[in-house]
């Protein structure tokens, strides 16, 4: 069965994640890339072999992403690495590459799930925002876009993903507070589709995609190609995103931040980290001369 | 008063739904097919011939739809009947029977409400989808679209009217898992408008139904068109739902799925059609040769 | 700092509101126009020179609008003026005055924030749809668009804001009820982003103000002008909205309604004001001859 698939498995060796198959038609992608699960270049090369791999495959139907942390699910992007080793990688869609990974998961033939356990800030919520379904954990799942404490705009499409799930409203309040979100006010959002108490948390999650799973794969392609029809920008307006969030990241207000943070615990596992959404808002950006 | 409505109460002969004018501007349709409410080519004939009377009517303000079971509200598509008797009904759009049905629904001059109690499944669904607004009881309504059990999409266009009541996210669970809604989490979802407790319900609908059916015939019409005019998709969407679910409705697959769910007590007051969000997850579609 | 808005503050007399620089780049307008903060022609002029400030203004990032009066915050327009002072006023965009304001409001640079305890119907939650952000006390806040008790649509665009907030459905029950929603019920269908208990309410909706008003100018603009492409509607489509209201207001059924409740209490601290919701569904419009 499922040829394909079998030799990617027995030939991919992601270095911040792992491929398990749960089944022929369900695979869970765990994130493993310590200490605070932060979106390096490395994750990304991960992701984009995975993604070239799903957007052939027939045979998975269900791609569930945890983590191997509890406390983080994915910290954010990667702000002390280079950031032209990751736009250095390939680009299906010819995109900046945090653009190309969002926007190919968004398109993907399978089913995502994302399984909300720790924190997803900035990058790590645009992550989840470009699944199709969201569950978290009531007690441990955080979520947040704290960009606009860098002096920047989500540069992944949170703008473009937000208002189709929570409104007009809450996309305001999310992107212009930078604040974090629990899981049961991400549930009453929408930010998230349901919270469900940490103890039957796997359990509920593991349910809801082994039933997917064994579903007709032409129908789960069919019904998600109606929706995307429906609710799904064009691509072109998340490289917009992605321009407006690299313009701010050469202007010496967000370097400042950065080296404020970093200064404090950032990609540790510091009290920062666990309290980003409250600690970016005590850091004021030096302007540049 | 209102001299076209009263003749057509008069002639007005349905089989499978009750006519009850609570006043010249308040008509109650209660749907009445036992066992368990299918959609059948009679009671789409019924509701053919009452739309063609609203849709001239300017003295009726508003239109309740309800059940005289209290445990199914419309199970779902009759599945044992001939197709070819509900296609062969006029078509006022030229679409097939049931889209013709649902895309008129949302474009009455009246306020459509769907007081939800008991069970409403895939077609169900969808009526309750494309009246104005729904309301359900906390304690005994399940909703839900199951039709990806049955390897098929939702062919009465769920998948084009969901993400302007609940979002991307969740209509993608909704659709893609296929399973039941009680009223408290469908109200969450924004699936219905609001969960009324069992006991307050019908006094609930029944005084909204009644404060609207008072106001202007003009000012909800004009209302009614703003609304429309910013969140009801184009008619022609609603025919590529109906084609894909056709088209999976003649495969092997799908029959094989039907034919297992008829043996097990499919359009009988059975456990299966009780609880057929958990039952049709049992069921394992034996692909054609 | 900021010359242009200090010179501004020392120059501005409004009539009917208090301008608060809490900051430099923090701004609070309070509502003071009793006995119930409805919306007349002086302070329509008053909020004219506040648009035309900020939308100049490159210093203030936030604008908050409370009330004075806890238990009003903006009744509805005022309906014993005379219509044609308002629209004498200058017009930046040539649109009716409620118009030119409610879609200026929509368009500003700064995170636009009500802060809604007490009454808010009509014109009066428009106002607050027109805004980016709405927190409303749970105890205090009333929020209704009872225009459909006159016989008319919402003339300043709550058809056009209202299914980016709450989706179709809610849109339609709230626009057809045109009843009350208290602060709990409001947050449940999205009509406002969050609703606090009224004891941490102010310090709940200043800290939040505050915190934004810290951030960066050009981020906070550049987020709002993606969400703004994504989900407000074009001007002229408020136009239209306006054009049904007046032609509504101008019929002897409006009048008819206005009579009746000017008779028992209309814009007077009265029961009928406080309970206009449940008070409107008593009046019968009677019609011309």
């Amino acid at each position: 069965m499922y040829v394909r698939g079998m030799t990617f498995i027995d030939e991919y060796k992601p270095r911040h994640l792992t491929l398990t198959p749960e089944s022929p038609t369900f695979w869970r992608v765990t994130f493993d890339n310590p200490p605070v699960n932060v979106i390096d270049a490395e994750m990304m090369g991960d992701l984009k072999v995975l993604l070239t791999e799903l957007e052939q495959n027939e045979t998975v139907n269900v791609v569930l992403f945890d983590s191997a942390d509890p406390d983080f699910y994915l910290a954010h992007y990667d702000l002390a690495g280079d950031p032209s080793i990751a736009e250095a990688l390939p680009s299906a869609t010819g995109y900046p590459a945090w653009v190309d990974i969002t926007v190919r998961i968004s398109k993907l033939p399978q089913v995502t799930i994302s399984a909300i356990r720790g924190i997803a800030r900035g990058a790590g919520s645009e992550f989840v925002l470009a699944t199709d379904i969201r569950f978290a954990s009531v007690e441990k799942a955080i979520l947040g876009q704290m960009e606009v404490g860098f002096t920047a705009v989500a540069g992944g499409g949170a703008g473009g993903r937000l208002p189709a799930l929570v409104g007009r409203g809450r996309a305001f309040e999310i992107l212009l507070g930078g604040d974090d979100f629990d899981g049961a006010l991400a549930e009453r959002y929408g930010y998230v589709n349901r919270a469900v108490p940490d103890a039957e948390f796997e359990a509920f999650v593991d349910a809801y995609a082994t039933r997917v799973s064994n579903w007709d794969h032409r129908a789960l392609g069919e019904i998600k190609g109606f929706i995307n029809k429906y609710t799904r920008l064009p691509d072109e307006e998340f490289l917009l995103h992605s321009d407006a969030f690299w313009g701010a990241a050469a202007r010496p207000e967000f370097q400042s931040v950065a080296a404020q943070l970093f200064d404090n615990g950032l990609q540790q596992k510091s009290p920062l980290e666990y309290h980003l959404g409250e600690e970016i808002a005590k850091i004021k950006p030096a302007a540049g001369k």
